[in-house]
């Protein structure tokens, strides 16, 4: 049985990346300050040790061997994924693999005190360093290819830069029009306590289906998921002047987790227990956030909740605040209106980045001068600028599913509210219907058919912007 | 350079099994209920690779070529240490040491259901796989020895059971003599809020020169330590109706703590960059838990920091209450009297079920004999018996270095204190000047001495227990 023997030499990789998993969620919770150089280490001989393991030759034997079994369909998509991964692995030497881990990790960190610093300079070399080794490793897999690309399909197997651009034409149109039409921000006094925040995260994760048998919550400066079917963590951070962030980022993290956890365990190590794609993951998460949290229904229930805690805000104010459109300086807190924006403009710089038309050194004129073109704002230093987000330390190509994911939502979303009704639902708090539907429709899928295929057969139709511009133009025309 | 040649490779090793080690603290104090299966793998796979690199014929070549360099000293102390280990390795196969890990995390989630439901039959199964498992380790090793000497020889490789026979012999008889001497402890009334407790508990550990930049204070069902020089992880535990547990243990915990942080960083991955042993180890604990945080200066200094927190406890009932002698049914709660015969006890067991006197079966009945004979406890559950300590998940030969590490450090106190009169420190809140003499005398050597020749060096005398029963009896004896 050569097909069971090489999963279960796969399996056994993909527990080490698993336990590579956890000590990535233990540097951004847990881990103290200086312990930064020996987890570098770590990361650098355990990515090591993985790539040697899965690109072993024996590995490719054993493929070669699996070929000629007989299969069923399910086994074959395993294999055929398998392949695919394996042949672009072996083309990676595991020297550069563990070099560029070693160089992401202390980028991170540099990272951390260039934002704290707000001075870019310091970064610019770390920053330089990792897109060099990107454009290497792209080069390794397929040198006829444009680079990003490369990484892009790491992402999402089913995108490309040109895909990427055709869809982002359309949704900035749409948003540089609906930008017009501008929310004040409903001002909030008062404070609201940490403890009672997380009380609340904690329940709405539990309404949506979030098992705390197999998940945690902590904090962290950025809120993330990490973890698999099993041991699933998300973070939050949390602003005792607006409870509003927290319970967002609680709700769009709880999102990714329910993907995480409802993927098939029996299939764990194989395509079918694997999320499709990184826009798929991110369509799990934006459908709650922005579906669900940023709702009428949902503030109708839960302001009730709020009195409880001793704060008097009306479903009203809070559906108010969640969707007051006020272009800001930082991603992660921006509208949903202008949030694209953010995505679009560094998918620019990106693209620029790789096809040589922006030099790094230049990227906080570039960031600024679209800051201003796009959203009319002038960023006042690279803290709030090119310097926000950590992602570019662990590489390129992720950016744009962000928006992808965000789009591929709203037409998840269409398509279940016309068949379930789930308004009412949430009204109430339930909310379980969506977690169903999702787990029917995409979760239980893992990777079998190809991240387009997949929404297809969900949705009746390939990713495409229309349900998000539709979405945006219903809520925010006045 | 076959030296750094061959060091830098077992750095990597060395990196690969730290990761192991954060992800057993990890499991302990963050991971969700149902990741134990999972982690289970992930330990299995690590310990594989890591034995798979250690014992590969490169390493072998590396060290056959190394011994014909020209090496200073220490050199040559790092490399026939790691040549000693690579012996003992290389004669376990990879298979063996994936089967006993797996087994043993397994056996460790069984041990806390049966303790649980102090049902020693559902976990007595596990018990006896591993104590198969460690036999046949063992049997690998050296198959003329007698097994539990190979076993107590990684954990102090000065040790023999015939060792700790002669010392325990005597430890015994005075104990019981002592045992006579009861003291009864003072009762509490009221609650100590968790969260001041814990403020006290950092603000002792900052005092003893625990660094928060390179380690972290948790909470897990038995105390413990874990980490390297730059990332060390010390977990207590709090009972709202007693302070002073809490105390004590995050005192012993930070001893273990300064070693680990006082071994020398630029010799990781070498036999100087690591703790002479398990004794070794124990006794920097039990230095600070015996000889500061059972000491009357060290709450004359307390109190008034316990009174700002409203809790009205005079230094001499502090002192009395950490030093009443009440024999009790669990170890870790024990005074610092009977703590021993809790120790004796287990190694008359695990001696037993090695030469094959004792079977698994019959834990219980020896258990409970033997607290009725020495302890006049009449034992009235396993889980307050002989299911109370996770250690024999994870095999055997640990236990006496309590012990052992309890009577180094009295020798070590005793001739610190003889230098530097350290009580007049204590009772100011000063503790750094014992930091300093232990670094000194032993935490900047590491391993390079073998852990008898460490202590002598010290202290001028080998191991012997003639300190600890003379500062029992000169505080107990009435």
């Amino acid at each position: 049985m050569p097909y069971k023997e090489l999963f279960d030499k796969i399996r056994n990789v993909c527990y080490l990346g698993s336990a590579g998993g956890i000590l990535g969620w233990d540097q951004e919770v847990m881990m103290p300050k200086r312990g930064i150089e020996m987890r570098a280490h770590q990361f650098a001989a355990l990515s090591s040790v993985v790539h040697d393991m899965f690109t072993s030759k024996q590995i490719g034997k054993l493929i070669r061997q699996t070929k000629k079994e007989k299969l069923n369909e399910a086994q074959s998509v395993n294999l055929k994924t398998l392949e695919k991964e394996y042949r672009k692995a072996t083309k990676v030497p595991t020297e550069h693999v563990a070099h560029a881990s070693k160089i992401k990790t202390h980028a991170t960190e540099v990272w951390r005190e260039a934002r704290a610093k707000s001075d870019f300079k310091k970064f610019a070399p770390h920053l330089q360093k990792i897109l060099d080794i990107e454009k290497k490793t792209a080069s390794y897999i397929n040198p006829r290819k444009f680079a990003l690309d490369v990484h892009l399909e790491d992402s999402d197997e089913s995108l490309t830069c040109k895909k990427v651009d055709v869809h982002f034409k359309k949704i900035k149109k749409a948003i540089l029009q609906l930008l017009k039409h501008r929310h004040v921000k409903p001002e909030l006094k008062g404070a609201y306590d940490v403890a009672k925040q997380e009380k609340i995260c904690r329940m709405v994760a539990t309404k949506m289906g979030f098992d705390w048998d197999r998940g945690r919550m902590d904090v962290s400066t950025h809120p993330f998921t990490t973890g698999n079917c099993v041991d699933c963590r998300i973070t939050t951070r949390y602003d005792p002047k607006e409870p509003f962030q927290s319970i967002l980022a609680a709700v769009h993290e709880t999102g990714h987790a329910l993907y995480d956890l409802g993927l098939p365990y029996e299939h764990y190590g194989t395509a079918q227990g694997d999320a499709a794609s990184l826009s798929t993951h991110e369509s799990q998460s934006r459908i709650w956030e922005n579906h669900l949290s940023r709702g009428k229904e949902f503030w109708h229930w839960l302001s009730p909740h709020l009195k409880k805690e001793g704060w008097n805000l009306t479903p009203e104010q809070c559906y108010g605040h969640v969707n007051a459109v006020v272009p800001g300086f930082i991603r992660v807190n921006a509208d949903e209106v202008s949030y694209h924006m953010h995505v679009i403009l560094r998918f620019e710089i990106e693209r620029g980045l790789f096809d040589g038309s922006i030099k790094v050194k230049d990227i906080p004129d570039e960031w600024n001068s679209r800051m201003q073109e796009y959203l009319g704002l002038k960023v006042p230093n690279d803290a709030k600028g090119c310097l926000q987000d950590i992602h570019w330390t662990n590489g390129f190509g992720y950016f744009p599913t962000y928006s992808i994911g965000t789009m591929i939502a709203a037409q998840l979303w269409e398509k279940a509210n016309k068949k379930l009704k789930l308004e009412s639902d949430f009204s109430k708090g339930k909310f379980t219907r969506l977690t169903d539907w999702l787990k029917e429709n995409i979760h239980q899928h893992g990777r079998r058919y190809d991240p387009d295929e997949l929404i297809k057969r969900a949705t009746g139709q390939k990713p495409n912007p229309s349900a998000l511009i539709a979405h945006l133009r219903s809520k925010h025309i006045p």
